[in-house]
């Protein structure tokens, strides 16, 4: 079973990547921007066909090593 | 206007911070892993409201900085 994972940090995190983009951006005139984040998009490939263990096991491995849970939130996505 | 990127490798492209992903999940126990690939997720708050104005922005943004073309898929995600 496929699933993806979005990794993104806190709200009140600040983003200096983010903030690079956004400046960048505007310098290249590509369009008025008013905020950007960036975040990771993780696609995990899981032996498991089971839809509630493989989102136990998605949790399990956010909590654990994917996400840093003191400055970012993730989101689980199964098909 | 708020929209979501997905920054992805392109398939023949290797992804060792995948790998190494898929490999430290196995160490840890978290669960059956066949295959992880790792990109961006980069969200964007546009000034415009226009829908159509908006993916031809965010088009232009990926081609023109957002994506590396000869490694990297993108895909424009609009509430």
């Amino acid at each position: 079973m496929k699933a993806q994972i979005h990794v993104t940090l806190k709200r009140e995190v600040l983003d200096p990547q983010g903030d690079a983009v956004r400046r960048a951006l505007g310098t290249l005139g590509l369009g008025e921007v008013k905020d950007v984040r960036v975040g990771k998009l993780i696609e995990i490939e899981l032996a498991t066909d089971d839809r509630a263990e493989a989102e136990a096991q998605l949790t399990r491995m956010c909590e654990k090593l994917l996400a840093n849970p003191v400055m970012e939130d993730f989101r689980v996505e199964l098909p």
